[in-house]
C-alpha cells in the first residue's frame, strides 16, 4: 500500500511550497488542508470497511464448521481481533512502518510502541501532504487482522483456543509486520526487487495462507476427515451464516483494495479508487460465477461453497493490482481465481492437508496467482520482481511458522484430545454450545 | 437519477469557465477538482451500501424460505449479483446511459462494454463537473442487481437454478437497461413525458416487481400453498435472518436513495442528501408501525414479517421523491405503503399468485404507490407524466418478461418436479442442505 | 456531543467573515462551503453507521434469549427503531436541541417538530459553519434508538409487547431528551457542571442502562431464573448471532464516538476523528481479551458471551472520553469496562436482578466507569464535575422510568402470564416461531 515513489512525489512538491499554511479551526483551510482531509477520512472509511471483514471471517467460518465447534470458532475470531488490535498497537506497527529508523536497514524496522498526532494537532507544524497518522494507524490494523483470520478457518474444529491464541500474537505482532515491512514500509522486497503488491495479495493473504499451511501439517487433519483413502466430505452447519461472511468480506473488499491507493486528494487518485471498486467487484464476480459453473460441470451439482470461495479468490487475486486491469481484464483474473479454487480444494485433500473452510486455496493460491497477475498489466512489473518475493514471503512466513507451531505442540499441546474432538470443542473446552436448542445429535 | 437538466446546468456553468486548469497530483487543487472528488467518494460510499443491500436480498430471502430451499436461495442471490456485475459490464452500462449515441433515438440505447477513465485521469483533459466513470458505474450497477434480487425472492422454492440465471442475464443485460435509459439515461419517458423518479420507485423496484409477477404466473404457486380454495401459510425457517435482511436494506437504502442525488460538490446539494436520509429513515419507520399495528388491529396478532414488509414498502414508497417531502409526509408516504402492503399479501393470495416473500406487494404495489406519491410534494409532476411512464414500463417489463419465461418454460423448462419440489431444492437440485445437523423432520 | 464552546468559537470566527460569500451549485465554492459539505458528509456516514447498531443489538438480543423469544425480541427491535425516528421527529429533538428557545432555562427544551432546511438550502443565507439540519438531525436521532435498544435487551423472554412500546415512546419523545439537552443541549449540565460527556457514557448508555434496570426491578426476574437461592443459567439460543451483533456494534461505534466530534473541516478535527477511531477500537479489544482472560481464571473455562459483553463494555468506556487518552489508556480503560462486566453480571443475580443479556453491566455500570475514566486524560474534567451529573441523570431516568413501569404495570399490565412465559411469547403473543423447523424440544 505504501507507494514510496508516490510519497516521495508529494513530500518533494510539498517542499516547493515551503512551509504549508497550517492553522488549526482555520474558517479557510487551504487545498493541501482539504487534501489531508480527504486522504485522512478515505482511510477511516475504508478502514471501517476493512473491520468489517473481520466479521465477515467470523460468519464465513462458523457457518462452515459443524455446529460442535461454532462457539469455539467465534470466540476464537474475537479474540483474534482484539489481539491484532493490542499487539499492532505494541510492536508491530513501527515493526512495519519505521520510516527512517530500521533496526536492520530495510529488513528489521523500529521497536516501540504506536503513537498517534497529539490531540488538534497542536503543537509542531504537522505534514499535511499524507494522512493523519491515527487514520493511517486504524487502516493498516485491520489488514493485520485480516492476516490472522485467514488462519483460524484452515485449523478450525480440532486446535486449542490458548495456543491458537499465542501464535497470533507472534503473527500479528512479529511475522505479518516484518514481511509486510519488506514491502509496504519500503523494505528490500520494495527496493531491491521492485515487487509490486498494491493491496496484499502476496503481503496479506498468501501469507496468512502460508501461516496456515504451516498450522495444518503440524496440526494434521480432523478426526475422520480421510479414510482408507477416501476423503469424507465434512458439511458446514449454517449455510446462510457462510454467505452472509462472503457477502460481508465482498463489502470489505472495496476497503481494502480502494483504500490501499492512500490518497484521495486529487481528481486522479479519486478517479483510480473508482477503477479499483469496480474491478474489486468485477474480479468477485467472475471468480464466483467461474466456480458455480465449473462445480455444475465437474460435479454436476452446482456448489454454493464453491461459489463462495470462488468470490473470494476472485477477491484475493485482484488485490495485488486492482487498479490498472481493464473491467474485462478484472473479471478475467477472477475467473481464474476461481478456478483454481475448484480444483485447489480437492487436489489439498490429496496431500491430506486439511483446511476446514478452504482457506488455503482462497488466500495462498489464488493469492500467489494474483501477485503474478499483476504482470498482465502491469508494465513496471518483472516476474522475477514478482516471484522471487513470492518465494522470499512464502519461506520466511512458512519457515517461522512451522517452527512456531512446532514449539507450541511440543511445549503446551495444539490438539485438543480424540474425546474432545469427538464430543466438539464448545462442550469440551468451553462448555458452551452455539445453538444449544437446535441441534438433533 | 440522472438529473439532466442539472447536468446541463454544470455543464453550461463549467463551460464558461473556459477551460478548467487540472493537473494530476496537484498539491492545490482547484475548488473544480474538490467538487469532483467530493461527487465520486460520495457515489462509492453510497454505491457500496447498495451492494450491502445484495446481502440485505439474501439474508431476508434465507430468512423467509423453508429450511429445505435456504442453499438454493443462497446460490441465486450470489450468483445474480455476480451476473448482474458481468452483465452489466458487457452490456448494460452503454444500453443505459448512451448519451448521445443512440441506437434508437431516446429508445435503445448504445452497445458496447463500458469502459473506465485511464489511471490517474492520463491522457485527454477530463471533464470535472460530474463524478469520475468509475464511480458511476459501480454506483449504477448496484441498482442493477437489486432489480434482479426481487425477482429471485417472489419465486423462491420450486424454480430451477439455470433458467431462473438466464432469465436474470437478460434481466441485467437488457429489460432493466433498456426502460432505465428511458428515464435515467435521458430517453422518452424523462424528455417526453416529465417522468420523475428520482431513485427509481418505477425503474428498479416495480420494474422489478413485474418481472417477478410475469415469473410467478407462468411458473405457478408452490405445492399445498392453496388448497381447496384456502391459503395454506408458508412460514419462514429463521426469523432473524429476515430481520437482518430488512435492517441492512434499511441501511442501503440511504446509499440508494441519498447517492442519487448525485452530487455533493455544494452545501445545497449535501443539505439535499441529509433530507434523503432522514425522509428515508421516516419512510421507513412509519411503513413498519404501520404495518405493525394494522396486523394487530386484523388479525389480533403484531406480525414480524408483516412488520419488515412494511418497513420495506415505506422504503420503496419514499424511492421516488425523496427530497420534497418534509419529514411528516415522508413518514406518511412510508405509512401508506405499510398499509398497501398488508392488503396487498391477502390480494395476491386470493389472486392464487403465489409471491414466497411477498415482492410483488412490497416493490411493485409500493412502488407504483411511491411513484404517484412525487405529485403530493414536487410541483414539477403531472399526474400523466407519472402515471404513463409507469403503465409504459410496466407493459414492457412484464411483457417482454412473460415472453422470456414462457421461452424458458417451452425450451428447459423452469420448474422443478413435484417429488423435487418436497424434497427441497437444496437436497434434490444442490445435494448441500442449509442446516445439516438442526433440521427436525 | 454538542461541543458549544466550539460552535460558538466557529461562530465567533465566521462573524469576522462578515456576510460569508455562498450561492447554490457555485462551481468554485469558497472553502467555507466545502468545511460546511465536509461536516456534513461526515454527519451521513457515521450516522449510518450509529443506525447500522440497531441491527446490532436486534442480533445480539436475538442470539442471546431462547428460541421461543427471538421472533418477540425482533419485533421489539424493529419497532423500538421505528418508534424512535418517528417520536424523535415529533418531539425529542427539538426537546433535546432547543438552540436559545428552552421553555424552562436550560432545563426543558422547547416542543414542536423537527424542520430541515429548504431544498438546495434555498431561500435565507445559510450559516455554513458547522453541518446541515437535516445531517445532525439524522445522526442525533440515531443515538435515541440505541438509547432504547439497551432496554430491550434487559427486560426480554418476559415483557408484553405494547406496554414495551409505549415505554419507548415516553422514553425517545422525553425521557432521553430531556436529559440529553442538560447536556448536549447546552443546559445546566453543560454550564453549571462542566459535565464531558463526549459521546454519551452517560447521556446515553448509563441513561439507557437505568431505564433498564427500573424496568427490571419492576418487572422481576424470569420464570426459573432464580432457585433456592441459586441462579440458574438461561443460555443463549444462537451465539453466532450474538457474536454477529457484537461485531455490527464495534463497528457501528466508530461512527457514534468518531461522529461526535461534530467538525471535520480542517485537519485537527480530521486527525482527532482518527485518534477516536483508533481508540474506540482499542478499548473494545481491552475490554474483549480481559473479559475472556478473566472468565478463563475465575471459572476455567474461557466464556465467548462474556468476551463479547467485555468488547461492548469496553466501547461504552471509552465513550464518556474517546479522543484524549493515548493509545495505551485507552486499551486500560477497555480492560478495566472488560473487568467489571465480569464482575457485574454475577453480583446483578445476587440481587435478583434478571438481566437477559447483560445490558445492565455492560452500559450502566462501564458506562459510569467510563464518565469518570475522563478525568485520567481530560485535565477539563472536575470529580465533582462527573460524579454529580453521573448521579442526577441517574435519579431521574431511573426515577422517571420507574414511575412509568408503575403505571404500566397498574394500568395495563407489562408481564406476560406464567403460561404464556412458560410457552414462549413467540407463540403465545405473535403465533409465530422463529425457528419453526429447528427446535428439538
Amino acid at each position: 500500500m505504501k507507494n514510496l515513489s508516490k510519497i516521495l512525489g508529494m513530500t518533494a512538491a510539498a517542499a516547493l511550497l515551503a512551509a504549508p499554511a497550517f492553522a488549526q479551526d482555520a474558517i479557510d483551510p487551504p487545498a493541501i488542508e482539504i487534501g489531508f482531509i480527504l486522504n485522512t477520512f478515505m482511510f477511516l472509511v475504508t478502514g471501517v470497511l476493512v473491520m468489517w471483514m473481520g466479521a465477515g471471517f467470523s460468519m464465513l467460518e462458523a457457518g462452515l464448521v459443524r455446529s460442535k465447534n461454532v462457539t469455539m470458532q467465534l470466540t476464537k475470531n474475537i479474540a483474534l481481533f482484539a489481539i491484532a488490535a493490542i499487539m499492532y498497537y505494541l510492536v508491530g506497527y513501527n515493526l512495519m512502518y519505521p520510516g527512517d529508523a530500521w533496526t536492520v536497514t530495510n529488513i528489521i524496522g523500529s521497536f516501540g510502541t504506536a503513537v498517534l498526532e497529539p490531540v488538534g494537532l497542536a503543537g509542531a507544524e504537522p505534514d499535511l501532504t499524507y494522512a493523519s497518522v491515527g487514520s493511517d494507524f486504524f487502516f493498516q490494523l485491520m489488514f493485520t487482522a485480516t492476516t490472522a483470520s485467514i488462519v483460524s478457518g484452515t485449523l478450525a474444529e480440532r486446535i486449542k483456543l490458548w495456543p491458537f491464541l499465542i501464535f497470533t500474537v507472534i503473527l500479528t505482532a512479529f511475522i505479518y509486520p516484518l514481511e509486510g515491512s519488506w514491502k509496504w514500509g519500503g523494505g528490500f522486497l520494495d527496493k531491491d526487487w521492485g515487487f509490486l503488491d498494491f493491496a496484499g495479495s502476496t503481503v496479506v493473504h498468501s501469507a496468512g495462507g502460508w501461516a496456515a499451511l504451516a498450522g495444518a501439517i503440524v496440526l494434521g487433519p480432523r478426526l475422520g476427515k480421510y479414510k482408507n483413502g477416501q476423503t469424507v466430505p465434512i458439511v458446514g452447519s449454517n449455510l446462510p451464516l457462510a454467505a452472509l461472511g462472503t457477502f460481508i468480506l465482498w463489502m470489505g473488499w472495496f476497503g481494502f483494495n480502494g483504500g490501499s491507493q492512500l490518497y484521495m486528494n486529487t481528481a486522479g487518485n479519486v478517479a483510480d479508487i473508482s477503477r479499483i471498486f469496480a474491478n474489486t467487484n468485477a474480479a468477485a464476480a467472475g471468480g464466483a460465477m467461474a466456480a458455480l459453473i465449473l462445480s455444475q460441470l465437474m460435479y454436476k451439482k452446482p456448489d454454493l461453497t464453491m461459489a463462495l470461495n470462488g468470490a473470494l479468490a476472485g477477491l484475493v487475486s485482484i488485490t495485488a493490482e486492482p487498479l490498472m486491469p481493464s473491467l474485462g481484464l478484472a473479471t478475467v483474473i477472477g475467473i481464474i481465481g476461481g478456478v483454481i479454487v475448484v480444483f485447489a480444494i480437492p487436489f489439498l485433500d490429496k496431500l491430506k492437508i486439511d483446511d476446514a473452510v478452504g482457506a488455503i486455496p482462497v488466500h495462498l493460491f489464488a493469492g500467489i496467482w494474483g501477485t503474478l497477475a499483476v504482470l498482465l498489466s502491469n508494465p513496471a512489473a518483472t516476474f522475477a520482481g514478482q516471484l522471487v518475493p513470492i518465494l522470499i514471503v512464502g519461506a520466511f512466513v512458512f519457515g517461522v511458522s512451522l517452527v512456531v507451531w512446532l514449539a507450541l505442540k511440543v511445549t503446551m499441546g495444539i490438539r485438543v484430545s480424540e474425546e474432545d474432538e469427538y464430543v466438539g470443542l464448545d462442550i469440551a473446552e468451553l462448555g458452551m454450545e452455539a445453538y444449544p436448542e437446535f441441534t438433533n445429535n
